[in-house]
Formats: C-alpha cells, sequence, structure tokens
C-alpha cells in the first residue's frame, strides 16, 4: 500500500489553479465538428485563427488508484457557433457509472446531461450553485454568459472518459442556443442515438 | 442498473447548502473527550450549555453505490477549549483508500491529517484553497480563525467513516494550540497510537 501526502491547490475564481498536475486547452480547431454549423466554424476558424482558446481545464491528480480523487476547473469562454453557445467536448465516464461533482465559481452556464437510454436535462449555472452528475450521465458544459465559465470539478481518479461516445451519436440529444437575450433547449435534428461500450 | 438524476444544490459561503438531503449538527455536549483540557471543557458546559452548537455539516446523498459522490459543507464555529481551537471529530473512512475533497469557502482553519503509521501534516486553509486528501489519512478540521471555517467537501458515497479510531487512539497525534495571535502544531502527550481495524 502506497500512501501519497496530501495535496494543496489554490483556486481562483477565475479558474486558474496553482498546485495543478495537469492543463491543458482547447483551441477553435480541436473543435471541428462540434459544432452543426460548420460554415460559421470555418468563418471562425479563418477569422480568429485556428488557435484561438476555447477552454482551459486544470487538474490536480496524484494518483490513478481506486478511492483516489481528481480536482481540477474548468474555464469555457463565451462564444457562439451559429446559434450555438460554445461548449465543451463533453464525455461519459470510461467507467460510466463514477460520479462528477461541478461547482460553478464565476460566469453562467449549463451542464447539459443526457443518458444513453433518452433522458436529457440541461441545469443552468451560476455562482455558488453545484451539480452532482450521477454515473451513467453524458455531460458537456455550455457557456451560455458573456465571461468565462468556471466550475469546479471532482470526480473519481479511475473513471477516465469516453469521448468519441458523442461524436459517434452526432452530437448530444439536444442543443444550447441562443433565444432572444437568453438560451433555449432545443432538439438536434443530427443526433442518432447513443452506441455505448461501457454500461 | 438504476440511474439517479442530477441533484442541483446551492451553496453559500457560509456553508448553507440548499438542496441538502440531510443536515448535522454537533453540539458542545457531543465532544465530551475531544479536548484535553476536560476542567475548561466542564466549564464551557456549564456556561454555555451542552446544546451550544458547535459545528454543522449539510450533505447532499443521493445514493450508496459505488461510483456515487456525497457533496456536503462543514460550517466550523470558531472556540477553544482550553488551548486548543475547535475542532470536528475527524475520521478515517471506513473504506480506507477513499479521497476526500475541501475546499474552502470562508474563514480560516486547518486540516489536520494523520496516517496510521505516523506521518501528521497541518494544512492552513483560507477561501480558495483546497487540499485534496489521498485515502489512509485520518482528518479532522479545525477552526483557528474568529469567524466560522466553512469548507465544501466530496468523497465517495461508499466510503464511510471511523469516528472510534481517534477516541481509541487518545486524540490525533498533534493538537492545534493558540500560540500568541497565531496557532502551532504540538504533540499531544496523550495520544498512543492508532489502532486501525481497516487497511
Amino acid at each position: 500500500m502506497s500512501i501519497h501526502q496530501p495535496v494543496t491547490v489554490d483556486i481562483s475564481a477565475d479558474g486558474v489553479m496553482t498546485g495543478a498536475s495537469r492543463i491543458y486547452e482547447k483551441r477553435l480547431g480541436d473543435l471541428k465538428g462540434v459544432y452543426r454549423d460548420s460554415e460559421d466554424f470555418a468563418a471562425q476558424v479563418r477569422e480568429r485563427g485556428a488557435d484561438e482558446l476555447v477552454y482551459v481545464v486544470h487538474e490536480q491528480k496524484y494518483d490513478s488508484s481506486p478511492g483516489a480523487l481528481i480536482v481540477g476547473t474548468s474555464a469555457l469562454l463565451p462564444g457562439q457557433v451559429g446559434s450555438e453557445f460554445a461548449v465543451t467536448r463533453g464525455h461519459l465516464h470510461a467507467v460510466a457509472d463514477r460520479a462528477e461533482l461541478y461547482h460553478c465559481l464565476s460566469g453562467h452556464g449549463i451542464m447539459l446531461l443526457d443518458t444513453v437510454e433518452g433522458d436529457s436535462v440541461a441545469i443552468e449555472l451560476t455562482p455558488g450553485k453545484a451539480v452532482n452528475v450521477p454515473g451513467h450521465w453524458v455531460h458537456r458544459s455550455v457557456n451560455v454568459g458573456n465571461e468565462p465559465f468556471v466550475t469546479l470539478f471532482s470526480y473519481a481518479a479511475d473513471a477516465g472518459q469516453d469521448y468519441s461516445l458523442i461524436e459517434r451519436a452526432g452530437g448530444m440529444r439536444t442543443l444550447i442556443v441562443k433565444d432572444g437575450d437568453s438560451w433555449s433547449q432545443v432538439p438536434n435534428p443530427d443526433h442518432c442515438g447513443y452506441t455505448a461500450t461501457t454500461l
């Protein structure tokens, strides 16, 4: 049995986490195929560049043994592609029963959730609100505000991520789109059902 | 396989969590035997009453199946018994490898940590700082400030708690005591070693 030293991190409301063991960034060019409006996407890549930052994840992982937790932050910049608000790629945990906490630190966003079986839920998050996402829910963050949408997350270090599930399904079951000064959740015409490998 | 609906909670910096499935309070009378200075403890029970609030825990637990997470807050009021600052009872997880995240929302405190084998660490927490407590660490919160010490916590729902381990050991290995205007960590003369049942 190996015992790890406790790890401290310092988390600011903008998502910067000192003490992170890994920082990764997703840029516009990484999100090809994620949004329905491929023409607007291509235009934005031309205008803003493929290197334009879309989101940053700080995480602190000391171990991947059973029982260990990963702690981190996700900061998703505001934006739209066509009518869709900016999103993260989204995932189902590779060990599908693993839950994940998301606690909003700043901004205004949506946690968009699907089950493989057919449920869809959109949960609005503002600072202080949190959602405890149970296992077996595909989930993605959406920024419906004008500033970065920042969440603190925590999940089991052995959970892993299946990122290809959403792609294989033609996207999540619903889209979060601009609706006047607000947002609404509409069906995604391209969604063709999930084909999960891990249930 | 049963799939739970995502559960939302609203967490304020004072530790109040709307959407909690359970709230429990520890009062002065519940903490008999926890502090070394039994005379001062008895005097405070006489003066303040056994019903005086010491800490409040809000938690949201939707399930105890593998993979599920418990999310909650702990708000520990300021105080001292003898030279010792106010503490929670502390615990080792019954499933000892289970980690726990503590993210400070307000106040000024210490996460006091021991391994059964002999390590002791005191980690100072102020708003924004967090500690990812790995498995196999006995841990307790200590309030070294003048206002409630509030943390958000998250841990696996199957972890459980062994609260009696610290009592059997004569207390944790060290004490957090007042030292001028600050605090210091000193050996606990009553500590006689841990006799863990779950490693």
